[in-house]
């Protein structure tokens, strides 16, 4: 996905410690029609998985899913990061989830009722850096005894490593630009 | 909007304290078609008005927000309800809103790079009830000296007063579905 690639490097900046700012097209700001050239683009890939519905985690992963969504006309069903009074007292599926750029520990929560052991779900995020969240979703799809299709991310950092792990655990991982380096705010992309 | 409201009535669930649960189809699991439906919807409504972005609020704001955007060909800009790490130290536009649901204080905040004063925006929400994030939204708008082309909300509780007193202040407020009572569980539509 040359066309993100070149997104990144004319808006993204780098800050101290690693983390990419994308916030001005990717999340924050979301950039419609670059997430309709995505959402194809993951549609392309996973098209003959019989997807049946995309989970994600609020709040940056809601807008690529939805828009991926109407690809696969599905439904997109998105994780909390904590229980709310609204949820009642439904049964969930939960993960806990650590987060590196907020330093704080999440626990993701789904209402049970919204995957089931006949859906084949497509995991969509934003970001794979250690690949806490995707591992909390996985856990979540594992918990519904539903089928993984695969997971699609906008931006994986390649130098993390955890998203090479999980391939080699033969997981679909799909990521529209993987990051090989990022070093003195130069960002270099896996050819 | 008879559809959503037949969606209302027959997925919806009321909870004590008159909370309206539609977490099945329109917060956490998202109803993609339903989704198109109630963005082409809005589109109508506004399409005349110039919008040139849409801002909504995280969580379940992003969802309809990004759907509608495409009928609008225009960016999404949503706030945050705290400022995170990777904001780094941008310049922002904020406002305070407490949540009855959730009975805490949140502040709104948007990077002020993303709205300027040539834009006109559309504020899109999933639910007025006390009008509390509309408020804080149309104070952003309003900070960053934006034109504020109205306000569409998936679900209005009508009978919270606060929809009707913005439509006094001349907002152009519209709802996809008005809620005039709920009582006992029975859901009355306004007309």
């Amino acid at each position: 996905m040359k066309y993100l690639e070149q997104m990144i490097l004319s808006k993204g900046k780098v800050l101290p410690g690693n983390i990419l700012k994308v916030d001005s097209f990717l999340n924050t700001q979301i950039d419609i029609e670059l997430m309709k050239e995505l959402g194809k683009d993951i549609y392309a890939h996973f098209k003959d998985c019989g997807v049946t519905k995309i989970l994600t985690v609020e709040a940056s992963g809601i807008g690529i899913a939805c828009i991926t969504a109407q690809f696969f006309n599905c439904n997109v069903v998105f994780a909390k990061k904590s229980r709310t009074k609204n949820m009642g007292d439904c049964g969930v599926y939960s993960a806990d989830c650590y987060s590196f750029t907020h330093k704080n520990m999440n626990t993701l929560i789904v209402n049970n009722e919204f995957i089931s052991p006949s859906d084949t779900v497509l995991i969509i995020d934003d970001f794979l850096a250690n690949g806490e969240a995707c591992k909390a979703l996985m856990s979540i799809v594992s918990q519904a005894k539903a089928k993984l299709a695969g997971i699609a991310i906008e931006i994986e950092k390649g130098f993390q490593g955890a998203g090479d792990e999980l391939r080699k655990q033969g997981v679909d991982l799909y990521s529209l630009a993987v990051i090989d380096k990022m070093e003195d705010g130069k960002i270099v992309f896996r050819s």
